[in-house]
């Protein structure tokens, strides 16, 4: 999928969510639990309860990873089932020297299909660039996340003054383009993401940390909307563990449409026109 | 296995040697191609043929990745396979926020039962911690690597003129220790290795980059060798596709002896008394 395409889809659905598929057999309901694979019958539910909420679903690779070769049976059945118009990311954190970094590629844009991955930047640019090279598939390289950690070395400045976030941003944004180039950019400062947006005044950000990690999603859209929207924001418990039991579909649901209508007055008020 | 085992093994054998099993469909003998699980079989006469001389098997969890289901199952019974008494890791640079970690390090330490695996430092103390704290595992952290992207962060200096790898280790050296933590130090460059051993005397290295990546086992030896020996050097393609045919383990069993021959010469040499 395409900057234009997503960014039709964002019009059309009046939506910039994204969905966290963090599907944790200890979480989903227990009359899932009988059939043949409550990993993927879970997701197909909440994927049917939220698809016209959603233009993106996020699956956490370490949940699937963390059940072995049917955690990978079952991701692959999930991402087959994501409609092809909803922009789809395998949130892995992935990166290793060139060679290393195609088979991870190969692994997530071949092997699967997703139409992204998320990327770790620490091993710099022949790290990253195997991703950027299959057509028509994007990164997302981490920049600025939302947790505690994050102020450990993301923070960290330079001998020129500059957080290393900064310098990723800046150097990475010439591997890329804004059409194969996302950055993940945690939401808990709104002030933060408006320094981002300065840096890389294109790019689409997906934005972790809204709700349970407790950002503010007018902030984002405030700080981090551009003229092609340019956000994503991914709500993960929040939505899929709305509610339990039989009727956790529909809570879900009911979620996904109130955050959907939060985003539609923020895209009406802030969307550059 | 703890350090103290570790160790015993490295005297024992005379050899600091981890063989990475970095097992590609593409380069393996065609005669294997024909059999249930090539990728395994390869594994099997390869680990056959060098157990005597290694130390570690080091595989590299992309290139099973990249083969979907089945390659998870041809890792599980590579690592099964693999000798208690020699240790194992997980080449995997994975790292995540830390309920994600944690299922990294469950997919790891209990679906598999690796002893170690390679973590990305990029997103901080939350994302590392979750490895540290399973009893009897371990860390091998980033630090400095072997690759050209290593020079766009890594080497980037600090308000207080430090590299950012010598950030990651004065920190993370916090967080764990000798007993659970390791480094993955590239050997490309001597200077750096004695660089990096002043600021952690006593962690063991993972020292990839030997062969073909370039760098001197002497010079690791000489500038990284302490009284415990500290290191694991690695070398993948350099003994698993030291011979094509059907006499590929005989081969590989020839690199990984020469090899174990020059360590023994320099453990006799600078392994401190």
């Amino acid at each position: 999928m395409n900057r234009q395409e997503l960014f039709g889809q964002i019009l059309k659905k009046k939506s910039f969510l994204c969905v966290g598929l963090d599907t944790d057999p200890g979480k989903i309901p227990s009359h899932l639990l009988k059939g043949k694979d409550p990993i993927f019958e879970f997701n197909r539910q909440i994927i049917e309860a939220t698809a016209e909420f959603a233009v993106a679903y996020k699956p956490n690779i370490a949940f699937y990873e963390a059940l072995g070769p049917k955690g990978w049976e079952s991701l692959q059945k999930t991402l087959d089932y994501i409609p092809k118009d909803i922009f789809s990311i395998a949130d892995a954190k992935r990166g290793d020297i060139g060679n290393t970094s195609s088979l991870y590629a190969k692994a997530f844009f071949e092997t699967m299909d997703f139409d992204s991955i998320t990327v770790a930047p620490y091993m710099g640019v022949d790290s990253v660039k195997p991703f950027l090279e299959f057509e028509g598939k994007w990164v997302i390289l981490l920049a600025l996340t939302s947790n505690e950690g994050s102020m450990d070395f993301q923070m960290e400045l330079s001998k020129e003054g500059k957080p290393l976030f900064q310098e990723v941003l800046e150097k990475s944004s010439k591997w890329g383009s804004p059409e194969n180039l996302m950055y993940v950019v945690g939401a808990t400062r709104g002030e933060k993401i408006a320094e981002v947006r300065r840096i890389v005044p294109d790019h689409f950000f997906l934005v972790p940390g809204v709700g349970a990690q407790g950002g503010s999603l007018e902030d984002v859209a405030k700080y981090g909307m551009n003229a092609q929207c340019g956000l994503l924001v991914n709500s993960s418990r929040g939505i899929i563990y709305a509610g339990g039991g039989i009727n956790f579909a529909d809570s879900a649901k009911q979620e996904a449409s109130k955050i959907q209508l939060e985003m539609e007055v923020l895209l009406e008020k802030y969307l550059h026109k």
